[in-house]
C-alpha cells in the first residue's frame, strides 16, 4: 500500500512555501557565526536597531531567510550533514524500499556492521560531533557540556542520518526550553502543498522541531515532501501510518507491519518516533473510571489492540528490536504517554503514573542500546498538580528530556487552548521541561490552518521564553532588556522589530496611531501625551537627574530610609 | 471646567449598549435564586443541556440578559440597592455638585452625621447587610463567612450608596477570584456611546467589575453614562479628571482640586478609587537607576508633583481626609502602586517593595476609619519572582485584598501581552491574588477595541477559573467536569455551550465540519472518525466493559501490580 503511495506522488507548485521565505520585517537578518571548519556554519537572527546596534537572537527558519534564497519545495534543501556523516565514516548507503523524492534521488544510509551511529554513542565514547558543535555555538554553550549532557542522558540531539537538511539543536533541561509544533492531514481535510507550507510556516515564527501527524490520504509521500524540506527535526508517530496499512482496524495491526513502517521511516530520515509502548495490558482497567477514557490516539489504538489480542503491547515485546533499528540510523525515542489524562478530572491519575513508570524503564533500555530517549507528558492538569508531574518525570526517567503537551490547566475554554495550556507550559518548562508540544486555538474542534499554527507558535514562544526567564538561561533576559529599553527610549521601530511578532505589533500600534510622525512620536498611544507615564518619567530625569542621582541630601535621605528597613512613620489615628 | 463638562452632555443613542443585550446562545439562560427577600433576587447563568440537566454558573451581565429586559442607556438601570440603602436609615440625601444624568434625575446621598455607611462598619457592628447576603448567594457561601471576612480586611465588597445599579460582589481570597477589565476613552481617541458599549460587552463575557480610566474630553459625563448602566463597580483613578482640571500640568495640582475631584466621583456613585498615596518624596530617588523608570500614570504624576514642590505627596499628607470623604459613602480604596516595575529587569526592586510597606501602613489607617482597602499589585515580573509579591504583600498589608495587573512574564511579545500577563495572571491569583486586571493584546501599543476587550476578558476568566481549581474552590471544577462529560459523550453543542466563549467553540468547529450531522458525529474533526480516542475509548468499554470493570482477574491483576508499587519486570540488557 505504501508503494502505491509512493507512485501517486501529487507534486506541489515551488509557490507552495516559498510564500513563506524571508523575514517578516527588514529590520531581521540571517548571519552566520563560524565553526571550527569553513562547513560549519551556525545561523542565528540578527535584529538591527536603528541606533546602529544589533541583538542576536536564536533562529529557527532555516535557508529560507537566507539573503540568497530561493526556495523550490521539488529539490529540497541542501544536504548540510551529509558531509559530516561521510566524515565519521561508519555508516553505509543501501537500496532502500520506497524511492520517493523525485529532486534529489538519494539511497538511504545505517550504520555499517551495527555501529551505534547516535548522538548518544559518540557523546559515550567521548565525541564532540560537528552536530554538537553545531548545536553547542547555536546555544552560546560549551561543546563539552553538551557533549556531556547527551552522554548523561539528559540532552536528545535529534539528527537522523538521512535527514541531513535539518540543522541540530538540543532538546535538555540545561538548555534553552523549545517548542514542537504538529502539523498533518487527516482523513477529513488537508493537502501535501498545505502541510509543506504550514511547516516551513511553522518554523519561520520559532518552531524548534515539527511532528507530521499526517493519517490521511498519501502520508508516505506527505511526509518525503516535509522532510525534504525541513531545517528542523521531523517526529512522527509511526503507529499512525501502521493503522492506515491494515485500514485502521487496530485488532489486526502487528509487530511486523508495525516495524516495516518504521524502517521505511528511519530511511526517510524521521529524527524522533513517538512511540507508545507504555500502554501495558495490565494498565488498561486503570482507565475504566476514568471521565473521559484514553485521549491519546496511539494509546487507545494500543490498548484496543492489547485487549481484542489479550496479549501485552507488542511494541514493548519487542522494544529492543525496535531499539536495533533506531539505533541504526540515530532515530530518537519519544516514550508516548498513551494514558494521559484528557481532563482535569483524570490529571495524576493511577494509570497516567504507572504509564510512567514503565516509560522510566523503557528509557533506560533504550539507552543502554545507546539510543537517545525523550518522555512525553501530559496533558489536562491544574496548577497544583503540574510539579508533580515534573518532579515524578524527573526521579523516575532520570533525568531525560520530558517533552509535554501544555498541559492545559482548565477544560472550560475550547477556542482558547493555546492559552488554557500555554499557561501550564510556562510553568512545567520553568521547573525543567525541556520541550513543549504546542497547542492551537483549534484544540478539541478542529484542524489548525495558517493562522491557527502562528498564534499556537508565538504562544509557546512566549511559554519557553518566560521559562528561560524563570530558569536564569545565561542571556535570556538580554532580550527583554532591549526591548524594554527601545519602549523607554519611544524607538517605536525597535520595539516592533524585538517583538516575537513584528507584524502583529506594528499593525496593532497602526490602529490607534496610523501617521507615520506616531512612530518616533514621545508618548503611547493609549494615555496621549498629557497621561505618558515614561515622558513624565523622563522629565522627571532631565529636570531633577543631578538631584536624584547626585544630591547627597536626597540620596542619603532614601540610603538612610532602606537601612532602617523602609520603616514609614505615620501617625495612626486608632488602630485595627 | 467639570460645569462646561457637565452642560455640553452628548446623549448616546439608545441602540448603543443594547446591542450587547441576550446571551450568544440560546441554551444561556438568565435564572434568580431567593434570598430572605422578595427585592433580593440573586443572579446567574443557566446553562441547559441537551439531556434536558443545567449547568448554573456564575454571572456578571446584569439586566441586559434578563429574558423581557430592553435596555435604553438613556434611563439607565433599575436601582437595584437604593431600598436596601433607605431601609438602613443611616443615609440623608443632599443637593449635589453636578447634575449630569437627564434619564433619572436624583440627588446623591451620604452617610448621615458622619456615620460609617461602609459594607466594613457594617460586618464590624456584627450586621449582614443585604449586599453581603447577595454576594454570599451569589458565591454559594455562609453569609456569616463573608460578614466575618470583610469584618477583618480580607474581603471588600465595593459598593457606593450612590450606585445603587450594581450587583454586590466580593473581592477576596476566600471567594472566587475576579477580574476588571479596564476602558477610557483617551485625548486620542474614542467617544461616550463607545465607553458604554465596551463596559456592558465586558460584563457580558465576565468582568467583575470595569474602571474608567478616561482622559480626554467629557471625562465626568462620560462616567455618569457608565455609572448609571452599569451592573457592576466601577473604579476610577480620580487623579486623571483632577489633572484634566489644570490642564495637564501636575505641578499646578493641589489636594483642594483632588478633594473637590473625589467628592464629585463620589456623588455620582464611584465604587472604588486608585489612590496613589504610597509615592513617597524619599521614594522617588530609588527609581533613578531603573530600565523603565516610573510606569504607573498615576505613580508618575505625583512623583513629578513631589520633585517641583519638595513635599511629601499630598495624597499622603491628607489621607485621613480622604477617608473620612470615602467613608460618607462607602468608597473602597484601591492603593495604587505607583511604583510598580514596567519591565522585567525592574522587578522587585527597592522602590517597589518600598511603596508596598507604606501601602500596608495605609490600609491599616484607612480600616482604622472604617473604609474598605485593597492593594494594587504589578506590573512586569519574571515567574521565580511572583510568589514574593504575593507572600511579601500578604505579611504586610494584612491579608488585604491583592489587586494585580498581571503580572508579565516577559517584555518580549507586544501584541500578545493577554498571554505574557494571563501566565503570571494564573499564578498569582493561586497563590492569593483576589482580583485580576486585565490585558489586552493592544496593551503598550494602542487602546483595545471590542475585539481586544473580550479577548483579553476570556483570557482572564482562563487565568482566575484556572486558579479557582488550584485553590480548590469548592464547585470550580463540576463546570470543567460538565464539559469533559460533554467532550467523552460527542455531545458537541454541550461542549459549545458550557465553553467561555461558544461562538468561537462552534465557529471554529464548523470551518473544519461545517454540516449539521458533525455537531452529533462520534469523532472528532482533528481525527476523523478511525483516530478519533476517544470513539476507540468507547470502543474498548462496550467491548470489554464486562471485563474491565467486574473481571477479577483483570481487577486483581492491577491491584496486585498498584500493590507492588506498579513497578514493572523487564529483562535489561547492559545498563546505564
Amino acid at each position: 500500500m505504501t508503494t502505491r503511495d509512493a507512485q501517486q506522488q501529487p507534486v506541489p507548485d515551488s509557490g507552495g512555501s516559498s510564500t513563506n521565505s524571508g523575514y517578516p520585517t527588514p529590520a531581521w537578518r540571517k548571519e552566520y557565526r563560524a565553526g571550527s571548519r569553513p562547513d560549519l556554519r551556525v545561523p542565528y537572527r540578527e535584529v538591527r536597531l536603528t541606533d546602529g546596534r544589533t541583538v542576536p537572537l536564536y533562529d529557527t527558519s532555516g535557508p529560507y531567510t537566507d539573503p540568497g534564497h530561493t526556495a523550490d519545495v521539488r529539490r529540497g534543501l541542501p544536504p548540510l550533514r551529509d558531509g559530516w556523516t561521510d566524515r565519521r565514516g561508519d555508516t553505509e548507503e543501501y537500496q532502500g524500499r520506497i524511492p520517493v523524492f523525485p529532486g534529489r534521488p538519494r539511497r538511504p544510509r545505517r550504520g555499517r556492521d551495527g555501529a551505534a551511529v547516535t548522538q548518544l554513542g559518540y557523546a559515550r565514547r567521548g565525541v564532540v560531533t560537528d552536530e554538537m558543535e553545531f548545536a553547542a555555538l547555536r546555544e552560546g554553550m560549551d561543546p563539552a557540556l553538551v557533549r556531556d549532557e547527551i552522554a548523561a542522558g539528559r540532552a536528545v540531539l535529534p539528527a537522523n542520518v538521512n535527514h541531513p537538511e535539518s540543522e541540530p539543536m538540543l532538546i535538555g533541561g540545561r538548555f534553552l526550553v523549545k517548542i514542537n509544533a504538529n502539523i498533518g492531514n487527516s482523513a477529513v481535510t488537508s493537502s501535501i502543498e498545505e502541510e509543506v507550507e504550514k511547516m516551513t510556516w511553522a518554523t519561520r515564527w520559532g518552531a524548534d522541531t515539527v511532528m507530521d501527524l499526517s493519517t490521511g490520504r498519501d502520508i508516505h509521500t506527505t511526509r518525503e515532501w516535509i522532510l525534504r524540506n525541513s531545517p528542523v527535526p521531523i517526529g512522527t508517530v509511526p503507529l499512525y501510518q501502521a493503522l492506515e496499512k491494515v485500514d485502521g482496524r487496530a485488532e489486526e495491526l502487528s509487530w511486523e507491519v508495525y516495524r516495516d513502517t518504521v524502517v521505511e521511516q528511519c530511511e526517510q530520515g524521521v529524527d524522533y518516533m513517538t512511540v507508545h509502548a507504555g500502554v501495558l495490558l495490565r494498565y488498561v482497567p486503570l482507565t475504566a473510571r476514568r471521565k473521559t477514557g484514553i485521549v491519546s490516539r496511539g494509546g487507545s489504538i494500543m490498548a484496543a489492540w492489547c485487549l481484542a489480542h489479550h496479549q501485552e503491547n507488542f511494541l514493548h515485546t519487542h522494544f529492543e528490536e525496535l531499539c536495533e533499528i533506531l539505533r541504526a540510523y540515530d532515530v530518537t525515542y519519544s516514550l508516548g504517554d498513551g494514558l494521559r489524562p484528557g481532563c482535569i478530572a483524570d490529571a495524576n491519575d493511577e494509570a497516567q503514573f504507572a504509564e510512567l513508570r514503565t516509560l522510566g524503564e523503557l528509557g533506560r533500555i533504550a539507552r543502554a542500546h545507546d539510543v537517545q530517549v525523550m518522555i512525553e507528558g501530559p496533558g489536562h492538569v491544574p496548577m497544583h498538580r503540574i510539579k508533580e508531574n515534573m518532579d515524578l518525570q524527573k526521579e523516575i526517567c532520570d533525568d531525560a528530556p520530558f517533552y509535554t503537551l501544555g498541559p492545559l490547566t482548565t477544560d472550560v475554554a475550547p477556542g482558547y487552548d493555546h492559552i488554557t495550556s500555554g499557561i501550564g507550559a510556562a510553568m512545567i518548562a520553568w521547573w525543567g521541561t525541556a520541550m513543549l508540544c504546542y497547542v492551537t486555538p483549534k484544540e478539541h474542534l478542529g484542524l489548525p490552518d495558517r493562522d491557527d499554527v502562528k498564534t499556537g507558535v508565538i504562544t509557546y514562544k512566549i511559554a519557553a521564553h518566560a521559562a528561560d526567564l524563570a530558569k536564569g538561561h545565561p542571556g535570556a533576559q538580554a532580550w527583554d532588556d532591549a526591548l524594554s529599553d527601545a519602549r523607554f527610549e519611544f524607538r517605536w521601530e525597535d520595539q516592533f522589530n524585538l517583538a516575537l511578532d513584528p507584524e502583529t505589533a506594528r499593525s496593532f500600534h497602526d490602529e490607534t496611531l496610523p501617521a507615520e510622525p506616531a512612530k518616533t512620536a514621545h508618548f503611547c498611544s493609549m494615555c496621549g501625551p498629557k497621561f505618558c507615564s515614561m515622558k513624565i518619567s523622563h522629565g522627571i530625569r532631565e529636570e531633577y537627574g543631578a538631584e536624584l542621582d547626585i544630591d547627597q541630601g536626597m540620596r542619603a535621605k532614601s540610603e538612610e530610609f532602606a537601612a532602617a528597613g523602609n520603616r514609614v512613620y505615620l501617625p495612626v489615628v486608632g488602630s485595627d
